[in-house]
């Protein structure tokens, strides 16, 4: 408490910026710490204490584990990339399926997704943080498939979310139900199948 | 162990069907911990209270929580249905989607799938079984793809493998991404998509 006393004196500095930089620090040692021993051991104080950040401010602005996954949730969620326009449906589907390719390939950052995906599975607050984030990333591509419908590549009642939902599944029921790589290779798979079943009308809302 | 040597006297009971009987009623205890608690609450003294064994006997047969969890997915691949046979890939994909929608949209079920997933994600050991599990029942479908292929439905250098996972992974990816029901429909797009998909060739080993 002390030092956040002195740091948000007048003049030091502005109280956003360091509000900001709190947060910042705070996700990452999060992150790392999910990333490293999973949900079950993400312990407030080690979090504090990584981040650099007294232990009362995390406990007071995070509360829980919970807290701090819903945080980092909704921080994700904001940085995420915007999407790729390629101009063909399988172009845009192969862009986005490498992303989360790549993505979950990371060391870091696929076991961060395990341990989220974790806390999901055992916290309705976590679940819907976890939610939120997935809304927002199919949402943020859906896009694509309108552009392809306008183009004539696919049936105008095609469901866009389903279509960008369906270029992710393979690639994390791969990272969860089996120990092969996650490859270029089962990106592009991904992005092939779905382009080539959203041409043949397996995505219309009537279908 | 006073009751155990009891029970195991000549005579008392076939030591062979007792064992079963335990590992079977263990296991229903495990599932059920797992499903209402989650691994991380995984006790398996509580495990051993629920299933009317003694607390040693679980503890020198299982060892551990991951031991259960292990033996619970082994159990599971080895009492898993055998596949469908319907004649065309379309059908035999959309009996398997079914199964795999029915099995995660049953709340006991579908609970302990996430919970065993979870615990792979932070248990090395857990994710090995988890993986056997899967590829147990991977391989128990596939040959409907290699019977389409010589239907001529598929091209021949279709992959088995991944034309089952694909028809899963929509499932799973809804289960744990989403907040939207696992309904039939959700069952039938993934069969659709992945037939349609591999009619277009999008799982040739070349591809």
């Amino acid at each position: 408490m002390e030092s956040e006393g002195h740091e948000t004196e007048p003049g030091t500095t502005r109280p956003g910026g360091r509000t900001a930089r709190v947060r910042a620090a705070v996700l990452e040692a999060a992150g790392d710490v999910l990333a490293e021993h999973g949900f079950a051991h993400l312990d407030l104080a080690d979090v504090a204490r990584r981040a650099g950040v007294g232990k009362t401010t995390v406990y007071r602005r995070w509360g829980t584990a919970t807290g701090l996954v819903t945080d980092l949730l909704l921080d994700m969620a904001q940085q995420s990339v915007p999407r790729t326009e390629t101009g063909s449906l399988l172009g845009d589907l192969t862009a986005n399926a490498r992303l989360v390719q790549r993505t979950l390939a990371d060391p870091r950052q696929g076991a961060l997704f395990k341990a989220v995906i974790a806390a999901a599975t055992c916290d309705p607050k976590a679940a819907e943080a976890l939610h939120g984030f997935y809304a927002v990333r199919v949402k943020e591509w859906a896009p694509c498939v309108r552009q392809a419908a306008a183009r004539g590549e696919v049936p105008e009642d095609t469901d866009p979310y389903e279509v960008i939902r369906a270029a992710s599944a393979p690639l994390y029921y791969r990272l969860l139900t089996t120990d092969l790589p996650l490859d270029e290779a089962a990106a592009d798979r991904a992005a092939t199948a779905t382009a080539a079943a959203a041409r043949a009308g397996a995505f219309g809302r009537g279908a």
